[in-house]
């Protein structure tokens, strides 16, 4: 429908401001965020957001989500995103409502903070240690219609056992990256015993997550690389049936890998994440192959506050904004594409000055991360827009809950 | 006093969990926080706090505290230390008790945050773009019975006076960083001329940061790379006084230059932030000089959840967990003090196995962050400890308050 006046224009937002405030809390307190509710829905709102900010193109998610879920559901395979990438039950809904089976999360305070804003499927894909832990899993498992942790020793599935509750359990199997999971056919076949004399304990299958692989350069070395870990994950299945059982689902996979995954058809359950909003990471590893033909969904937006440098300029967004661990961030701002960010302290960021395109003191620059989960890590709320208008924001529930 | 028996024992603590949980809010609610508040006091409540965790010796932190102001007041200096490093009000309270003037903040959501917890002198060390960042700042004006920022651009000093509102400013000099402030005398000049063209805008004074200072290695070179940044600063202050008015404070310095800051004698007011918890990086820039003899009163606790590897152990602390901007972390736990920790994926880091002491599954390993401030960042709260007990939980009021 075009619009002759602006007082037949109807903001796109699927939430008013009211119900946005109650579902932040005391975030809806601070000033910043009263002011970008006071803007929603209005033309050009996303320009008052105040940066630096995680701004989300809620229809490019939701086409990233819609893709990777057809791939899966042509394989055959379960879709089961990691929300340790967004932390945040309104994104984790979203999954769902297109398709995936649950989430996963990275710790039990993550599947916590996401099974109280309404998450019924979650599996825990960390091992956990210790008395208190197992009666925060066992809590879990009571409460939810599903939840499963995975375990990587004998002693793991003594303290889950010892809460009484019954717990439904996935063997995390080490396909080379050395960081968890049971490391031999061995260890698989002791863990095995260890549950089927646990009256309380399900086995639902295996875990196998190759993180080093995620960003191997190019799809045939990563294919190769997947391969590699898939003979590991043979020996423990072996194991597995020889001690009597049947090894059900397998579960695991990444963004950077999920073509190989779905095409070594060992997988029936993909663990993918960084795919709804993508990085920079990500784009470098995967190029022009299958997997990488996913949007950059998200930027952190950010202004330049200081223009006083020849050579550069100032932006707000520094460590506290944007992640370091993987490369630099790069600008999507038309125009900026090119000029190289370089952190500049906590709290600022330094853009070299391009040499076509003026720069000056409150330009926005939006910038893609490097990479994205400990990126969203750094922020509170997820402000959603389409285009130049601010639609939604989101509580990032499980942020900092790495517990 | 010494007691015979556990009923006569008395916990530490200073508030009761009752306060605390109404302090934390929404946080409360999580079960790793419950769980730990039950703890509050008792003989071992340290080992219950849920891992990763920022643990802070508030004994340690309390000493820092003190002798640097017992420092800045023998030199006849204000301390303001910088409110960025741990973004917490009820410790800028205790700072200001021992002595400071106030806190700095670097963004106006930190002072907001920091205001709302009833911190009441502020200055925002970052310049700020724009009518919104304006009418925020003339808010905080407004409302404190302290509050300056810090301008570097006569646009902005116009913003701030079309608020209206009386707003005490200081001129951002830049020394040689390239990151904020005016770049020359002449910008100094037109600065203050805007300033005394706008009635309802004071000047204080100038702000000298010299960020790229704090960590040269060796007290005489940073000394030298202090000087050189005086000079800059001797032009501005020239050109602020042919502009017809005195120059008034002089502001900035950090933990890495409090000793040569001091000797200088330029400075009327210190910034420096750190010095409270120490890091790695810090203890490698200052070595054995005086502006490091801090003591590591902060932590990041982490537990080994899996030991499966023959040559490292899996703690549960990442990326999410500790900065990865500056120098790896190094354990502080006692037999553990040579081993690597390496980032291993944003939830996890690997420790390389001692030759000489068993690591073994649920073990605890305490860090020193690399950087203190964006590992602060990470959390959403501090743990207090007096050795084994958990005497207090902070909010940290400002996390993610980087607007």
């Amino acid at each position: 429908m075009r619009v002759g006046c602006q007082a037949s224009w109807t903001p796109e937002i699927d939430r008013s401001a009211e119900t946005i405030a109650a579902d932040l809390g005391a975030l809806a307190d601070r000033p910043t965020v009263r002011a970008a509710l006071a803007a929603l829905g209005l033309p050009g709102s996303r320009d008052l957001i105040a940066t630096p900010a995680a701004v989300l193109d809620i229809d490019a998610f939701d086409r990233n989500v819609a893709k990777m879920q057809a791939r899966a559901t042509a394989a055959g395979v379960r879709l089961r995103p990691h929300a340790k990438s967004h932390k945040c039950a309104a994104l984790a809904h979203r999954q769902i409502a297109a398709g995936a089976v649950g989430v996963c999360c990275a710790k039990l305070a993550e599947a916590e903070a996401l099974a109280a804003a309404g998450i019924g499927s979650i599996l825990v894909t960390s091992p956990v240690f210790g008395s208190s832990q197992a009666a925060r899993a066992a809590a879990l498992a009571a409460a939810l219609p599903d939840f499963a942790i995975v375990v990587d020793h004998v002693d793991g599935v003594a303290e889950l056992a010892a809460t009484g509750q019954a717990i439904t359990v996935l063997i995390d199997v080490d396909v080379g990256l050395g960081r968890t999971g049971v490391g031999s056919p061995e260890q698989a076949a002791a863990l095995v015993r260890a549950i089927l004399a646990a009256p309380t304990i399900t086995l639902r299958g295996l875990q196998a997550y190759g993180g080093h692989w995620q960003h191997v350069e190019g799809a045939n070395a990563r294919a190769a690389a997947v391969a590699d870990g898939m003979v590991r994950l043979a020996g423990v299945t072996a194991a597995v049936r020889q001690a009597g059982v049947a090894v059900g689902l397998v579960t695991g996979g990444g963004t950077g890998t999920a073509s190989a995954d779905i095409s070594q058809g060992v997988l029936g359950e993909l663990q993918c994440g960084s795919y709804a909003f993508m990085d920079k990471e990500y784009r470098d590893a995967l190029g022009a192959d299958p997997d990488g033909a996913f949007e950059h969904a998200l930027v952190v937006q950010s202004r330049v506050i200081t223009d006083n440098h020849r050579r550069w300029v100032t932006l707000d967004a520094g460590i506290k904004a944007l992640s370091t661990d993987g490369p630099p961030p790069v600008p999507a701002t038309p125009g900026l594409e090119g000029c190289a960010y370089r952190v500049f302290g906590d709290e600022h960021g330094m853009l070299m000055r391009p040499a076509d395109r003026a720069l000056a003191r409150g330009d926005r620059v939006d910038l893609i991360p490097g990479h994205i989960d400990p990126t969203l890590d750094r922020y509170d709320m997820i402000h959603a827009v389409r285009g130049e208008v601010l639609v939604d924001i989101f509580r990032i529930d499980a942020r900092g809950a790495s517990q």
